[in-house]
């Protein structure tokens, strides 16, 4: 593996999986891995619980960790080839990343989508750029289309859950009150098509996702059918994807709550974090042991840390 | 020691004092003793003092520091349970703690009070929100009421100087343009309390302090009868605290200089810094050899240091 | 070397290119050297690049790195002795300083000239305000008139990179739509006139740098004239001198393309980045084999590294 920007860059998911369990029963067991090597975290976007747990798994792999907050730095980049910077750009990926790439092992790099351009988020082109112009090992932070460490976690949650039979997991659009980007929905059904599961995406009409992502998960309009018999329900809210970035809908009925799950095979709850308690989950059901949140913000350490080690052992 | 938000988390003072005084001779003694346990630092407000020597005492351990600045972040915590969070809130203190719990050994946060509510700051309700929900050791980095790793390093400092006899100390108010919080000045007496020496506390009319942490602390409102004879004289601003948040007073003459020294028993004089010069206390003093204030700085570190080894040894 | 701020601290310029050359072959050949050692980087001004660098240098002699963003911490410090600081500073460089000096083995700060007072500027009232005030070995991390770790991995590249002859390297004034500090120009002619190569600066009329860096370099207004028969070509935007930080010029025809190159000596083109693509350097350029860009930005860990070292080893 070169690059972890979607699970089509896994060679094997099942195998990346198990090794994410096993670092985390023994985390220190490769400490040597690491050293003398370093990893290079950009955020152009505000971020925690990505800092925090790539941070801990360089470490636990004996990694140094440098961050650039290009956010707050206020470091403006150029990424249009041939542009005169005469304006608010101070510097050019083509010169800033090439650096980035000699100075660290591998880079992550963090790129929300603007979600004013559909084809400008879709063509990825901030990462793309960090990819070509660094020329090292590559693990994204969440992209303008994807999460995949977050998808992995995701991933990682379902398999120490999952009941005996084939289990039915259910993605539910919820309300909010800010646009939001489609990158931990696109991920969650793009990883979880590769799981031995039946994918079910619910949504109100305007809000279909990315087909490309989705695949050949079943779409049903109706959120208490589509909920019938589940064992997971991952909820999320994202914006709308044919009228690009748009609010279409804040109907409250679309908020999970308990009396959502009483059709469902004793769901478990999944949620990305951070979520807005009692607009997109309820407070009974995030108190409740059927959340796996925490589980799922757990293993998000491990997730980075099977990754850095795929990267640090290929590369 | 589970946690250490003020002197009664504290089973054995003296004993802190001498774990203090033993790192600060010999720093490096227990550096496995922290080999891959991580320190989590959430700073909800600026600090530059705190921030860097609980990371060397940290080190000095063998510890990782992950620091969060979630003022700068923007990581607006919800802290109301039942919270419908439609607002500018982005995650509520029981989903952020755990994650924050599950990521880190120790925890630290710094949270100032709003000088809003008396009664919601001496709840100490955004810290006991952490500590309820992280299920981790703590270590206070200033909460709304105390700044008990101030206050050791006060101690430590004081049992470092102090002369044969049972010394006289003297907080002293004075002035300064802003509304600044109690914190110092409630932790410095609730802890000099416990050491053998005679407290007097000194302020204008209106600037009593919480006499939970001043205790039996002699007050008197004459800051030259105060003074005399003082061996110590600790200088500290503080806004009121019966008109909460208030300043009520700017009177020049109470800023320390070297006459209001004169009947002092060659006192040394002492502050937390950051020190406002010519406001709070005279150059000539600060520039002196009765000036503390750099050994109190110095000593942060060794407080924090002592702290983080009960608190590793002890968990 | 007690502290580096400019070419005059160094006792022997050759002996430190080829010691950053030694560590560049052999980057982790002293990791003992700054075990327990802790390097306090003080950042007044943004950087990303000298604070990535200065990181992976301590970083590879094993020491442990505490960065201050006091830029952005609104840690407004106080320069002025005897100042009564009942305004916006909240700390004077009397107390604040030597708490660091007490922190850390090693203190860097930057600080950028204000453009406003050429005299105040040429003091380096900051730079040696920190230095007297925080006793320990000091390292510029570029000041108001000189960036001298830049000037080291720009003599370091000129090293690596010369032909057999005695070099022409030209350093020649580019457009840009700010007003630019002098230090990386002054610099760079102050440590090229210790190098064996002849050295010449092309500017317009009231672009004269400080005679006290120059030195002995010729001036020649004609910019085509300066450039026949060049080795290397530095180029580099800074504002008026004479009529301090004033913008006089931004005549284009100054920027540097393929064109301007027809008359050199197949010159390599040299910058310190950040760059303003087709404003002060044309593309062609930098995306041609002529140009060093990268490998100056690559040296700038070895010469962190080599000056890390010699504060390491003799202090």
């Amino acid at each position: 593996m070169k690059q972890f920007t979607s699970v089509l860059d896994v060679p094997d998911v099942q195998a990346l999986i198990r090794e994410a369990l096993a670092l985390k029963a023994n985390p220190f067991a490769h400490q040597h891995l690491g050293k003398n090597r370093t990893l290079g975290l950009v955020f152009l976007n505000p971020s925690l619980r990505t800092r925090m747990s790539t941070q801990i798994a360089a470490q636990q792999l004996g990694m140094n960790v440098i961050t650039l907050n290009a956010d707050k730095d206020g470091w403006a980049l150029e990424f249009q080839d041939g542009a005169v910077m005469n304006g608010n750009t101070v510097e050019h990926i083509r010169d800033a990343a090439p650096v980035l790439g000699s100075y660290c092992d591998i880079i992550g790099v963090r790129c929300f989508p603007g979600l004013q351009s559909r084809e400008m988020d879709d063509s990825e082109h901030i990462m793309r750029a960090f990819i070509r112009h660094t020329g090292k090992p590559y693990v994204s932070l969440e992209s303008a289309t994807l999460h995949p460490l977050q998808s992995l976690a995701d991933a990682i949650t379902l398999t120490e859950t999952r009941p005996k039979h084939r289990p039915k997991v259910v993605l539910t659009w919820a309300p909010h009150i800010k646009p939001i980007p489609h990158a931990v929905a696109n991920s969650f059904a793009e990883w979880v098509n590769r799981l031995d599961v039946e994918l079910v995406v619910t949504h109100p009409e305007g809000y279909a996702l990315n087909p490309k992502f989705t695949g050949t998960a079943r779409v049903e309009h109706n959120q208490q059918k589509a909920l019938e018999g589940a064992d997971f329900v991952y909820v999320k809210n994202w914006s709308s994807y044919s009228e690009y970035g748009k609010i279409l809908n804040q109907d409250s009925t679309w908020m999970l709550t308990q009396r959502h799950l009483l059709e469902t095979n004793q769901a478990r709850v999944m949620h990305c974090l951070p979520v807005r308690r009692n607009v997109e989950l309820s407070d009974e059901i995030l108190n409740s042991p059927a959340s796996l949140v925490q589980e799922q913000a757990r293993n998000r350490v491990y997730a980075a840390q099977a990754v850095l080690k795929q990267l640090l052992e290929n590369n």
